[in-house]
C-alpha cells in the first residue's frame, strides 16, 4: 500500500506547483474580478478577458505536458495512478481556476469518464474529444428539486419513450457548470420506468446542452453567490427530444452508471479540499507569527498552539485516508472502495471547513472579508457536505459496510 | 432572580411578534431586493421604496408605542428590565430589518446609550433626540487595520490637540452602519496619549458623519457580501478638525467609555443571536416533517432526532445565560456584570451557528440557497464571533475572574 | 420564573455547607477506608466504626434540623420548592456520604415519594416512617438484565397472581443500595400481564427486602469499584410471595408509578452532578495556580484558559437548565415538566464528566490517583449517562416533543 | 511510503492474531483472578498459577518463534521495520497480557532498546541478555511527584558523585512495572547538574531493582485500581549507591537517552491503542446487533448509525497516522519523526478513549460492568493522555514544528 509520492510524479508535483504558482495564481483575481464585466452586464457571459485569461493558461499548460492528469489507469496521458493524481489535485485545490487550467475540474473530469467508459462510439465523437482538449465544458444533470437527494430512488424527472425518441419532462436544480456559455453537453438521469425495481427505474442520456426545450430558470446561489460565470444552476425540460441512442449504457442502468461516475468525483473533490485546508494553515501560520497582542505573537497565546496542533494533525490524518481511499480505487475497484470513498468523503470536508474556520478565527475579522479567500474557500467547502450525497447518507454506508462484517442479515 | 417572561412585558412580546409577522416579515425581502436599485447603481444610497418602507414601518410602530425598548431602566420609554428586553430582542433577531424598525437596531442603541449616559447637554441636544426618533442612524468608530483588536492598547488612530481644537489621523475599518446614508453621527475612540497607562491613552470624541477630511475608502465584505446599505465601512480620517467640546466623558477615558457601551451592546446581539437559532430551529423540524427519505420523515432518520434534541437544548441554555447576564447588568452593573456577559458573548453566537448549521444540513443543498435566510443568518452569526472582541478574548476574561477567586496574584 | 437562591433557602444553604466542611467531610474518607474492614472480610457488611459514624453525623445533622429538604411541596419539613433544593443537593453532591446524612439520597428520596404518593396507610405505617427517620435504607427494583433497559416495555421478570398472594420470578440488575444491610424495602416493577397494551402490563409492589426467595447474586462492579457497602446488585427472585397488598397504586399501572418517581430523582442526580462538576473546576483552578512549567503557572499555558472558561460557563449553563426544570416541576407538574428533566439528564452528566476529564487532565497523572477524587468522581458520573435512561432515549423524547409543536401526527 | 501489509509480516500476523485467540485469551481472565491470591494475600505477589499461565504462554511462544518482534532494523529476531511491527502491535493490544506473552511488552522493550543502543557490554551482559529471554522485567524510573512532569527540566531528584560511587536521593512515582517480583531492573533518570544547561542537567542510570535503599511507598492507583501485580510503584531512594559505570550513554546525556528511548514507546502504545478500539468497536457492532428496542436491532436506531461510521473513521485515520510515523521512523529517525510521533501520541488515545466510550454507551449499564472488557480498556487508555508527556506538551510540539517552517525565530 504505497501511498507516498512516487519517482514518476514527483517532477509533475513540482512543475504543477510552479505553474499554479507563477501563471495561475496571478490571473486567478483577474478572472474572477472580470465576472459580469460584459455589455450585457450579465454573469453568466465571459468577456473577451476571461476568454483571454483561459486560453493563455491551458495553451500554456497544454504546451508543457500539463493536462488530463486525472485519466487513471489509461494509455491516453500519464496513466498515473489515482493515488498519483491525489497529490496533484491538492495542489490545484489551492487555487480558484487552477483545475480547470489542467483540464481537471469537476464536472468535466466525472462527465468524461463516463463517455469514455459507457459512452458509444458516437458518444466519444461527438463529445469527448472536444472535452479532452478542453474546448468545451459540460454539466452532470440529477439532482432535482423538492425530493430528498438522500434518497435517489425518489428522482422522479421522467424520459418518456415516444417511438425510437425519448421525451423529457422535469426539472432538476444545482446543475454545476450549465451556467457556463462554453458549456456544451448535459449527461442527465431520467427515470424511464417508475414502476420497476428501485435501481432500475432510471436511464442515463447524454445530449448536447443547447437541445431545444431545456431553459434556464435561475442560478441557485451559495451563500449568496451565483459561483458565475461556472454556476449551479435551475433547469427546467419542457418536451426535450433526444434520439433512442443518446442513452448511456442501457435503458435502466442509470444508477450503474452513477455509482461509475460518483466514486472518483467524490474523491477528486476531496483531495482538493485538503489542498484548501493546507493553504489555510499556512495562511493561519503566517497571520499567527505576524500579528502580536499582549506583547506576544498571537501564534503563542491561549489556545493558538492547540489550533495548529489540531489542523495538522487532522489534515495529516484525512489526507491519509484520502490517499488509502485512492489506493483501494487502484487495487480493488470503485465498488469494492466505495466504503473508503463514503468515509473521506464525510471527512474531507468537515475537516477543512473546520481547519478554514480556525484560520479565519485566527485572522480577526479581516479573515472573512475580501482581504483573504478563506470566506470563499468557507463557502465553497459547506457546499461540498451537501454535493454527491450529504455526510448523513455517506455515514449510513460506512455503518452498514461495518455491521455486514458480523451478520448475513439485510442491515 | 427572575428570569422569567413579567407580566408587564408579556403583552410587548405579543405585540412585537405580531407586528413583525404581520407587517416586517412581507416587507423585509423586498427592501432588500431593492438594494442597488436606483439610478447610480449605488448599493449604499437608499432607492424611494426603500426609504418608503422603512418611514412606513416605523411610523407604524411608533404609533402603537412599539419603540425604544432598549431604554432599560430609565423614565423615559417603559423602562424595561434588561431580563424584559431580552425577551423583545429575540423576537426581534429572527427577521432582517425589524430591530431598526423598533428602532433598536446595533450600533444605534448602544450609542445613544453612550450620549445618554455620557453626552454633555449639547451632544444630546444635537443627536440623541434624533437617534431616539429614528431620524437619522449612528456608527460606532473604533476597530482599526493593522493591528490585533483583541488587544485595544494597541490602537493607534490619533487625535492632536491643536489649540482648542483635536486634529484626528488614520484608518478605521469594520465600521458598521456607516454605508447608510441616513448615518449622521460618529462615535470615535481615538489616542490622545500614547505614552498614558495603558487604560489611559484614550478619549472618545462625537462627531457628525459628513465632518471633513473622512473618507469613505470601501466595504468591507462578509462572506463576500457587503450589507449595503449598512455596511462596514473602510474609513480614512486626514487631518480631521473638531472642537474641544466633542471629547465624551473627559480625555483620557476612552476605555471607560467603551466598556460602559460594550456590555448592553454585546448582550443585545446574543438575545437577538437566540432568536435567529431558535428560527433555524423551527426551520429545520418544518423540513423534517416536510420531507421523506427511505420512505420516513427526514426527522426520524438517523441522528436527526439527536440534532433538533441538542440544538433545543443548547438553545435553551445559552438563553438562560442570556438571561442571567441581564440580570446580573440589572441588579449589580456592567462592570460586576462583566463576566457573564463575556460567557454568553462566546456562548450564543458559537451555538446559534452550530444550530443554523444543523439546519442548513438538514434542509440539502436548499439549506445553503437563497430558497432560505439559513445562509444569510449564518454569516451573520459568525461575524459575531469577532465582533466585539473575538471569542478568545472574552474566554480569557471568563477564566482570569474564576481564577481570582483563588489567588490575590496578578493573573 | 425566579431561579435564585430565596431568603428562605440562604440561611440552609450556608448550614448545609458548613456542616459538610466541618463535619462530613472529615469522615467520609474515613468511612469508605473501612470498606470490608470486619470479621467476615465482607465488602457488603458495615462494621462498628462505619455505623457509628453515620449514626453520629446523622445524628447531628437531624439534631441541627438539616433533614429531609427534599419533601417539596409537602406540609412535613420545609416545604421548599424543587428549585430551592437544588441549591442544598447541589452541595451534598460535593461529598461522598453528604446526601444520606441529611437523608436525601438517592434512590430512598425517590422511594419515599413512591410510598408517600402512592402508597396505601399500611406501606407508610410499615416502611415511610423508618425511611423519614433514616432508620432504614431502600432499593428500587427495576432494571433486568438480557434486555434494553431503554425500552422499558420489554421488562419480562414476572409476577402470577395466585389467590390472593402474587408469586414472582426473575432477574433484576444494577439495584443500587440493595448491598447495604440497612436496606429494608424494596419497591420492585414486574409485568403481571404481557398481553395488556404497552404501558399497562406492568405493577409495582412493595416488599421487604428479606422477603424469602430473593437472593443476591453479585454486585455489578462500576469500572471495576462495587461501590460497597452501597453496591448495585444483581438479583434474582424464585417463586417470591407477596400479599396481593403489596402493589402499590394498582395492577397494571406500575409505568404511571415509575414516571412519577424518576422526575424528581432524574433532577437530585443532576443537581449533584452539578456540585461535583463545580468541585472538579475549583480543583482545577488550585491546581493551575500551585504548578508551574516551563516558568509560568499551569493555569496560563496553552489552552488552560479556553478549559477553565468552558468549564464555568458549561457549569452555569447546566446550573440553570437545571433550574428551569426543577421551576416546572415546581409550577406544572412532572409530566408537563418532562422534556426539561429529560434535556437536564442529558446536559449534568455530559458536562460534569467532561469538567472532571479536563480536571484530571490538568491535574497530570496525580489527577486520575487516588491522591484527588476526580477518579472516583468520574466513574460516579459516568455511571449517570446509563442510570435512569440513556443519553439517546431523553435525546429521543426531547426531539419527539419539539417535533409536536408542528404536527399533530404520531411522532 | 509503504503502509500495508507486506508479504513478510502477513503470516506473522496471522499467527500472532491465532495465537492470542487459542491461547492468550482464554487464560487472561484466570490470571488475573488470580491476583492477590496467595498466602500472604499480597497483590504484588504471583503466586504459582500466574507463574505458571506466563510460563506456559512464554514459552509455547518462543518455540513457534512469536518473540521479540519490536527489535526492528536489527540483525536479531526479524529485523520487521516499524511499520510492519505496528500490525503485531495492534493485535496484541487487544488482550490484556498478550504482549508481555510475545516479550513486547511496554515497559521492557523500551528498556531493552536503551541497552541495546546506548548500554556498555557489561550492561548489556548483566541484564539484556535476560531481558531478551523474558527472564526478567524492567522499569523506567523518570517521574517524579511534585513537579508539572510536563516540563522535564524540573526534574530534581539527585545523583551526587561521591568517589567513583553516585549516591542517589528523592521520590519518584508512576513507576510502571516496579511492582511485579519480577522486575529485576531499573533504569533510573536523575539530576547530576543542577546548574547546567537545561538539557544537561540529567544522567540516565541503570541498577539493579533490588539496590540497597529503594523502596516502595505505595502502588499509585488509577481510577481506583493497582493494576497489580505490573503496578505503578511510588518509590523513594534514600542513598542509593551505585558505581560510576551505572552511567548510560555519559553523564549529562540523560535528555538523549530519553529522547530516543520515548520515540518507539509511545508509538507502540499507540499502536497497541488502535487494537483496543478495533476490539471496542467490534463488541460495539455485534451488541448493536444482538439487542433490539422499540422492535429494531439497536445498531439501527438513532444516531448508531452515525457513531459506528464516526469510529471506523477515526480508527482508520488514526492507524494510517501511526503507520505513516513508524515509517517515519524507520526512513529518517526517531529525531526527524518527532512530529510525527507528536501527533499520534494525541490522537490515538484520544480517539480509542472516544471509541471505548461509545461502546460502554451501546451496551447499556452492562458496558461499564465487569462483564465486558471495556471499563478496564477506558481506564488504562485514559492513563496513556498522560503517560510520556501530556496532550497538551505534544500538540505544543507539533505546533511549534509547524510554525518553524515559516519563520526562523525561536518560537
Amino acid at each position: 500500500m504505497d501511498l507516498g509520492v512516487t519517482d514518476k510524479v514527483k517532477p509533475l508535483i513540482d512543475a504543477v506547483r510552479n505553474f499554479i504558482e507563477a501563471e495561475v495564481a496571478p490571473l486567478d483575481a483577474e478572472y474572477h474580478a472580470e465576472v459580469g464585466n460584459n455589455p450585457a452586464n450579465d454573469r453568466f457571459q465571459l468577456n473577451d478577458r476571461q476568454i483571454a485569461i483561459l486560453d493563455e493558461l491551458k495553451g500554456k499548460a497544454k504546451a508543457k505536458g500539463l493536462w488530463n492528469f486525472w485519466l487513471t489507469d489509461s494509455d491516453r496521458g500519464y496513466g498515473l495512478t489515482t493515488v498519483e493524481y491525489a497529490y496533484l489535485a491538492e495542489e490545484m485545490g489551492k487555487v480558484g481556476i487552477a483545475a480547470e487550467v489542467f483540464n481537471c475540474s469537476a464536472p468535466d473530469t466525472g462527465n468524461m469518464e463516463v463517455l469514455e467508459r459507457y459512452g458509444t462510439d458516437a458518444h466519444k465523437e461527438r463529445w469527448l474529444g472536444r472535452l479532452l482538449e478542453g474546448e468545451i465544458r459540460s454539466a452532470y444533470v440529477m439532482t432535482e428539486p423538492g425530493v430528498a437527494s438522500s434518497d435517489a430512488a425518489q428522482l422522479s424527472f421522467e424520459a418518456k419513450k415516444d417511438g425510437d425518441e425519448y421525451v423529457l419532462n422535469g426539472e432538476k436544480w444545482w446543475i454545476s457548470g450549465a451556467g457556463d456559455p462554453r458549456c456544451g453537453v448535459y449527461i442527465v438521469m431520467a427515470c424511464t420506468d417508475p414502476d420497476a425495481p428501485k435501481h432500475a427505474r432510471h436511464t442515463m442520456f447524454v445530449m448536447d446542452a443547447d437541445t431545444p426545450g431545456i431553459e434556464v430558470l435561475r442560478p441557485m446561489e451559495v451563500f449568496g453567490h451565483d459561483d458565475a460565470p461556472h454556476g449551479h444552476m435551475h433547469l427546467r425540460f419542457t418536451d426535450v427530444r433526444v434520439p433512442a441512442d443518446a442513452v448511456v449504457l442501457g435503458e435502466g442502468r442509470g444508477f450503474e452508471v452513477a455509482q461509475g461516475r460518483l466514486g472518483p468525483g467524490r474523491i477528486h473533490h476531496c483531495m482538493r479540499a485538503i489542498g484548501q485546508a493546507e493553504k489555510a494553515l499556512e495562511l493561519m501560520c503566517q497571520r499567527g507569527l505576524a500579528r502580536e497582542a499582549f506583547g506576544k505573537k498571537i501564534a503563542t497565546l491561549g489556545a493558538n498552539y492547540d489550533i495548529i496542533a489540531n489542523a495538522r494533525m487532522e489534515i495529516e490524518m484525512a489526507r491519509l485516508l484520502c490517499l488509502k481511499a485512492a489506493h483501494m480505487m487502484d487495487t480493488v475497484g470503485v465498488r469494492e472502495a466505495q466504503p473508503w470513498i463514503s468515509q473521506i468523503k464525510v471527512v474531507a470536508p468537515l475537516m477543512a471547513t473546520k481547519v478554514v474556520d480556525e484560520s479565519m478565527q485566527m485572522h480577526g475579522a479581516a479573515g472573512i472579508s475580501q482581504d483573504f479567500p478563506l470566506a470563499r474557500m468557507y463557502t465553497n467547502l459547506r457546499t461540498l457536505r451537501f454535493a454527491d450525497g450529504p455526510d448523513a447518507v455517506h455515514r449510513r454506508q460506512v455503518a452498514r459496510a461495518e455491521l455486514r462484517k458480523y451478520t448475513n442479515e439485510k442491515i
